[in-house]
């Protein structure tokens, strides 16, 4: 097969590559930086979008839209922000192209100089505290529940498809609050939204956790997050929510009339996760025959495919197919029958792996006369011979098994892949020969959180919300520690 | 009230910007040109996407992404289609900003200069197209049937909310077919889906028709569009679909192997509709209380407001109002009830009055004695007092009613707004008193339609699609004419 790809164990990186572009998710644009995702790994963006939004409301919040643009000096108010953000971006100078003197070629109008560049949003809590200010009078404009699906662009140096791109997709919701104790459960809730979201519909498990202050989004009191663990042993930064505390609200002027008649600045929660999502969904459960899809996510759960010699066999499969698909309409069961004519069986099962498609039915003229359908698991990539009265059934059932057990897979493969470590050199060694989580105790500097770093690439992924008190010793220094951090190198 | 707003016959555009901003749908923001859409007009968006692309994906489409940048030497590609566009345009010239010398202020880094410029797309042909050569070798590839949701910006220098933005937010459909009817027919089936969208959820009837050779998209070969009336005498352009022959597949060599083993050019179209569609739903059916909504689009169909003195009562009103609810909710009838004690009665009937929230429900003791409840129509703003037992029912069917009669309403208006005008006298004394569609007599020329424009700012807004074939003589010249056009003052 023309479509075959490098093995995970030769190559991981390549494998990933190739995988996205072969299983049709995405592809690299003629714009540095910028991907085109393909219809069919956008129809799976548009299925963690919805699921996401229905969570998002569920929990209060609505939707809104602000600029792409940000003027240049809205960056420099919140003194953190900028360091951290305002400068790898794209930067619009000028409002028009004029025909050039060859009159075939264009060119940049050098009079349509902008006053003030504007920037193209990295990120939007500038703009949207703008706004806020204007929103924002009395307690009783409190709590602003929003959420906004962008685009928003980050120039990066070395990209990767779907991980790290110049332009990528996001949803980041942006909340004001009367409190800080509110902002804080807001943030908190969002946490817990987006770790409901990665285990029971990407099938991902996560660590929930803080960011060390080293790490943390800039501008930001505290930063939470959901870490990953992909196949190769790397970690990835699966989803954020910030508490802001009251930093934009000083930037940009917003205050509030409380309760008790007082002026005060209002409190500020952001959150998002964006199509680095997708990496994550790739990664944690595909294999070297292709994409794996979580039935929750899966475009297409169940693909049919005829097989037969002539139009009089197609016919007659035809007919029994309908019987299933009719039944499969009704339980939202999405399913696709190719009964392409130019394209052999063989190609379309090699096709339908690649593509991840979770479950797989074949029925030939064999199967007629017996009354079957042969059923084939995309996770196990095993097969069966179902008689047909019970399939609809039977397929319902197997999409909800499949969904738990690459759940149960990631989840062990991860719990096999946190290892205790007490010393730098098992710190090390573990790292090198099973790479992983590194659970290890630190003395909560960043001199030695950067120097870890510098030694081994590992960085401190999150302490974890449920960790445990424990007296320790810090795994590079020896000094005392209250408790163990993860540590792992990290996409 | 604080609310209140300009009538409609004292400064209709005043009325139309104080109306966008007082009901809460959208406002400028601190970046010239670029408008903030707020959660109430983005929820009215929110429906309108659900249903146009459920329309889009019942005819076969499916949805992509493609990069927010277009390199500038893309649109020199297309002869015809940088001249239309490629004009006012954001320009990114740099990648990278660094902190001033005083360690506070910010500034264009000049090392980061971008070797060729990017443009931040006005509409992604181009993109597209250059994306396409590499998914299209054969027949068998093809059609292509793609859809994106996205953003847009054009620099405009006078912009108005949803009207007229520098930035906005749009579908644009792009498809490549092998064969001329394919593509006409695929052009001609998504102006049919605006029509049937703009009619049957937005309530506003249209004019099928396609636009002269002046007024087409840049690089099109036909555009079709569809026309609304205003309630000003105002056309508004409210969706445009494009056949685009081969102009694009030449400019980017996009060539097929067809099935006699020859290669050619690829045909295409384009089609989008934008956030502009709020400025023609708010325009056609408002009044001077403030927004009317079809109930087929509205985010709250129906609002239940409580009239009490003390909490006893307000808690029995909140019994009979849940037994409503929640049938309602088997419904789908989308619902608020609006139980905040800080807010008077009067307060909340202004408010979803400027909100145009289609059906109101009051219920206060004496209903609950009677058994009861008010029902008030925003359409038609008359009360009715409607027995409990047969409400759901009532307020169901009023939903249907109201919906129905929000369309006959608008189209009464445009029937009496076509006006058969036989001189330019005719022509200049309609457009003056009367305002709407003139249908005239033109003898085909750019010259004579550029000279009725510069005449009375009357432009040719199409040549409906259904007009039939009549000797006549142009209005303007007295030379032959084989039909009727539709002229009018435009949005």
């Amino acid at each position: 097969m023309s479509k075959s790809i490098t093995k995970r164990a030769e190559d991981y990186s390549k494998w990933y590559n190739e995988l996205v572009v072969k299983a049709d998710l995405a592809e690299n644009s003629g714009v540095r930086g910028c991907m085109v995702i393909k219809p069919y790994g956008y129809a799976i963006w548009e299925k963690m979008q919805a699921e996401l939004d229905r969570m998002f409301k569920e929990t209060g919040h609505q939707n809104a839209y602000f600029p792409l643009f940000i003027p240049k000096s809205y960056f420099s108010k919140e003194a953190s922000h900028v360091d951290g953000f305002a400068k790898e971006c794209a930067v619009v100078t000028h409002y028009r192209l004029k025909t050039g003197e060859d009159g075939k070629t264009i060119e940049v109008d050098p009079d349509a100089k902008l006053e003030e560049e504007l920037i193209v949003r990295p990120t939007s809590e500038t703009i949207i505290w703008d706004t806020y200010r204007k929103w924002i009078e009395s307690y009783r404009d409190l709590p602003i529940l929003v959420n906004q699906w962008a685009n928003v662009v980050r120039w990066e140096m070395r990209t990767r498809l779907f991980l790290r791109t110049a332009e990528f997709l996001w949803q980041e919701g942006h909340t004001a609050h009367a409190t800080q104790e509110e902002a804080v459960a807001e943030a908190e809730q969002m946490l817990n939204v987006y770790a409901d979201f990665a285990e029971n519909f990407m099938a991902i498990p996560v660590v929930k956790g803080y960011k060390t202050e080293n790490e943390r989004f800039a501008g930001a009191v505290e930063t939470y997050c959901i870490e990953a663990l992909m196949q190769d042993g790397k970690a990835l930064q699966a989803g954020t929510s910030h508490f802001l505390g009251q930093n934009f609200a000083k930037a940009f002027d917003v205050k509030f009339t409380s309760q008790e008649g007082k002026q005060e600045y209002v409190w500020a929660t952001s959150w998002g996760v964006s199509t680095r999502l997708m990496g994550a969904l790739i990664m944690t459960h595909s294999d070297d025959n292709g994409l794996v899809l979580p039935p929750n996510l899966a475009p297409i759960q169940v693909v049919i495919v005829p097989i037969h010699r002539n139009d009089e066999q197609l016919e007659a499969i035809r007919e029994e197919v309908k019987k299933i698909t009719d039944q499969f309409k009704k339980l939202h069961i999405s399913f696709k029958f190719d009964d392409r004519t130019t394209l052999k069986p063989g190609w379309k099962f090699n096709e339908y792996e690649l593509k991840g498609v979770p479950i797989r039915l074949a029925v030939g003229p064999k199967d007629l006369e017996n009354g079957t359908f042969e059923v084939a698991r995309r996770d196990t990539l095993t097969k069966e011979v179902i008689a047909k009265e019970g399939l609809v059934e039977y397929v319902q059932n197997l999409l909800e098994e499949i969904q738990v057990n690459l759940y149960k897979k990631a989840h062990q493969y991860r719990a096999e892949h946190i290892t205790e470590v007490n010393s730098f050199d098992e710190f090390e060694k573990v790292l090198e020969t099973k790479g992983g989580f590194l659970s290890a105790h630190w003395d909560g500097t960043v001199e030695t959180e950067e120097k870890i770093k510098e030694l081994t690439k590992a960085t401190i992924r999150c302490i974890p919300i449920d960790r445990k008190e424990e007296e320790g010793k810090c795994v590079l220094t020896g000094n005392p520690s209250k408790g163990r951090v993860l540590f792992a190198r990290a996409y």
